[in-house]
């Protein structure tokens, strides 16, 4: 029997406090429907009582009819000057007309006093009263206690007290707090055993912070030793260095621990990855590759050695199945790596080569040599697929043009903000020669446009393609002259309506760097188009 | 009396098993010197059996007088169908001539079995030859149980079978590798405290993987269950999720658990932010703002409750005072804050002003308004002081040229490898004017060197200087149209005999960025060389 663990998702609210996040009311009420497909128990919303952004959503989102998640109000106890009854804050919460409130107040002793200049048992009075107050209410009301492991060590019979006070209030839940992030796993496990054998009858939370890089690790240290709810946001975000990060909590008590725990609904795990990145993309943070089970190198092999056994066993080197978490694996093309690394890579395509066949071995000498002038071939993989495809050309890719030449031209008067750019492209196509000239925001987008505008009349589609990001990283260290002749490595991402591919260029001349990546892109496109059939996914 | 634990740094060969890093030889031998400087005890400098890169490294490191740090080379046990004494993987690892080596081996039954194919008693005779041969050849050699967790597991007594013989064959330390990174720290604290029991006599070490986001919790366990060596990556770089974050690793050692461990020289831990971008840097991936201890966020106060106490006790939410790991506080953004940070940068440039002058008003809204189109201005101090001038007119700095026009063309014909770079610039100094035009490598190349030619006719000290370093970045998120027309932002280094300098560039157009840093830095030259008895530095 699976212990059922509570997600409270902070996401909305601690997790708006993270440096670079800055939600509107459409922004939270996106993030609040989406998390609810995914089967999140509570939902943070806001704090009413501070600002028109946090009351506007929860008066919104009051239409939609959720699947099951509960919406939860934020706020402090009441101010030492009020009474609950008449405390502005606390009337906001109730007015926000959630299912549940959470009110954090001070569960250390030397917090009340140098914080709000309170003393002992005024702060237990204000806590007794406000929650209450509210219970009164609100369903279901979760007292956070602030600064609890800190209170702890410093006073552990007031910390105890102030739950105490807490639970007799009628708090459905005791948040533990580790409000500054300062400890570590086994202190989080021996206080919360602590409390529990205090207080047995009370439920308890954790609401950790990531300033030690453990926040994970303190959640579930809590959750061993009895807490029945784990606070938290997507993709860790919040104050400072953010909060437990709920897309690895889940994972964790849902997969590991030999299935002691369960915290979402039947079949909801699989939707992990995609509500990850939904989330990045609402919150405009760009998506952290290296992200535990979510992340695009979650299960990404790099090292030959790891490939060759994932390629024989993925569990070899895979902790869970990616799948599980709506993940997917995925084999790098390296220097590092071999030549099972292209054949796994030749398989995806379409292609059963063998180990030894002297293709391979052509094809890992070409790789490694590129590799080595800064192809970035781990990142740009329809540039391996177009080098693959060309060697293996018997079994059918083609050229679908030439370049006669090219010219770019930047310039800038006395007055101008910003020069004027201007490229000239000359391509053959099966013998006709298209020479089209284009301007661009910059001398690459002008080079863009200018051989689109060729190839579209003899290949409609490409204009179904669009550019999507484009970095440019200069090498050091390669034999260059430095500075400004130093190489380049520019990598374009694009996409049309059915997928997404990555392609790069390299050179001293930023413009050839890029031009080699476009047209490495514009060929792909034609490519994939041609071959569609074979079953390709991006 | 403190435990001393030996600080493992894998970022030179598990780091770059990340999927974006691809470091060459002089990459590394940045790195490494940076790590020796901030007291790492071992620095694993690659795997000389698997590429041209790493046996360069090892040979030219030995060119360096280290402070401390031991090199140690990687690489696995012998083949299968070699002899420890004729294999070339073991071979190359003694040619390496470190101070240390690591081998990994098979410490589960099942991987020994399905990844190579070996039965597990000759796997047992492989690991025992491959350490005692090595022995013979290196001072330190460390045995790096691969999948020990996962093997402990499925078969106890054979795992710890294999850390007998590693130990009975001479390994120094056993390094016990949660490899797939699936083991929780529960786990990793409850095996290491077996195998204590059971070889009382080994030293015991931990290599943990992030797949759980909890390596830096798993680092800790083991330590607290009596691990003497802990291996990782600065900033958690490495293979799929990463590997323990040392920069989080060090300062919980060195600052938590009441004092009970030490990993770094005596007042060493205050380059730890300082080392941690400038790796960051070397491996030109960009810095993580929540990134514990050491991020830009990692001490930023952004709710408002947090503010106001923070002015009052910065203890109150700050775990750790942030100057002990060299970071600091910082209060997001009231309008104050913004001021003095400018009184406090004019003074360091020789000016002093006052909070209130009308001055630093204007010049607070202009480095906000330039900082949110992608200004780095914490990167480009020379290019903030040259703003701050410009606004101090009066009190001293003029422009040594005027722009009327720059031209940049590049050409590729048919059989170019390359396209050809030509720049024109023409520019007026005191009433002459001056128009030139020069090649090469590139087009920011040939802009340099036509805008150098031009002014050195004026100020023959342009030639003094070089161009040290060139940096770009596409910023993503700024209001752009994406794709190829991306705002791009160039960093310039330059440097005369006396100093070095950083300016700043940003534009959806590459070359009008570059164009900006490059004006700004020749500029910078020729202010500096004017004002040199104010006793500037660098």
């Amino acid at each position: 029997m699976r212990r059922q663990i509570h997600l409270y998702d902070t996401t909305l609210r601690d997790g708006s406090q993270s440096e670079d996040i800055n939600l509107n009311t459409p922004d939270k009420l996106k993030i609040a429907l989406r998390l609810d497909e995914l089967g999140i128990a509570y939902i943070e919303g806001g704090w009413p009582g501070s600002n028109p952004v946090d009351v506007a959503f929860f008066k919104e989102i009051r239409n939609y009819n959720l699947k099951q998640a509960k919406i939860s109000a934020f706020g402090s106890t009441h101010h030492p000057s009020h009474t609950a009854e008449n405390d502005p804050n606390l009337k906001a919460i109730a007015a926000a007309r959630t299912d549940a409130a959470a009110i954090f107040g001070k569960s250390c002793e030397r917090h009340a006093r140098e914080a709000l200049r309170l003393d002992g048992r005024r702060n237990l009075d204000i806590i007794h009263d406000s929650i209450a107050f509210l219970k009164k209410q609100v369903a279901e009301v979760f007292f956070d206690a602030e600064h609890f492991f800190d209170g702890y060590r410093h006073n552990a019979a007031y910390a105890l007290e102030v739950l105490r006070r807490a639970h007799e209030a009628g708090g459905d839940v005791l948040v533990l707090c580790d409000t500054n992030g300062g400890t570590l796993p086994h202190e989080v496990h021996d206080i919360v055993t602590a409390v529990r054998e205090q207080l047995p009858e009370a439920k308890l939370g954790i609401h950790a912070h990531n300033d030690c890089e453990v926040a994970v690790a303190n959640s579930i240290a809590a959750v061993q030793a009895g807490a029945v709810q784990v606070q938290g946001t997507m993709n860790g975000v919040g104050e400072r260095c953010g909060n437990a990060n709920l897309s690895s909590v889940i994972p964790i008590l849902e997969l590991k621990s030999a299935g002691a725990y369960a915290c979402l609904p039947e079949g909801r795990l699989q939707q992990l990855t995609a509500v990850s990145s939904y989330v990045s993309e609402v919150t405009n943070l760009p998506p952290f590759s290296r992200q535990p089970f979510v992340g695009r190198s979650a299960f990404a092999h790099k090292g030959g050695v790891h490939v060759s056994a994932v390629n024989r066993n993925a569990t070899l080197y895979e902790h869970i199945t990616p799948e599980s978490v709506g993940n997917h694996q995925r084999v790098l093309i390296t220097e590092l790596a071999g030549r099972s690394n292209i054949v796994s890579l030749a398989r995806r395509f379409g292609f059963h080569l063998d180990k030894d066949e002297p293709v391979v071995k052509g094809l890992m000498n070409e790789l490694k040599k590129k590799a080595s002038l800064g192809y970035d071939y781990a990142a740009a993989e329809a540039s391996v697929e177009l080098l693959l495809l060309r060697k293996l050309a018997r079994r059918g890719v083609r050229e679908f043009f030439k370049l006669i030449q090219f010219r770019v031209l930047e310039s800038k008067q006395e007055n101008d903000l910003e020069p004027m750019s201007e490229a000239s492209v000359m391509v053959e196509v099966e013998g006709i020669i298209e020479h089209t000239a284009a301007t661009g925001r910059g001398p690459v987008n002008a080079l863009d446009n200018a051989l689109r505008k060729a190839l579209s009349s003899f290949y409609p589609r490409i204009r179904e393609m669009r550019l999507l990001d484009f970095k440019v990283r200069v090498l050091t260290g390669t034999e260059t002259d430095g500075g400004t002749a130093s190489t380049v490595r520019v990598l374009i991402e694009s996409g049309d309506a059915d997928s997404r591919w990555v392609t790069v260029g390299v050179s001293y001349n930023i413009i050839e760097a890029s031009w080699q990546a476009l047209a490495d892109s514009m060929t792909y496109k034609l490519y994939k188009d041609e071959h569609v059939q074979r079953g390709m996914t991006d």
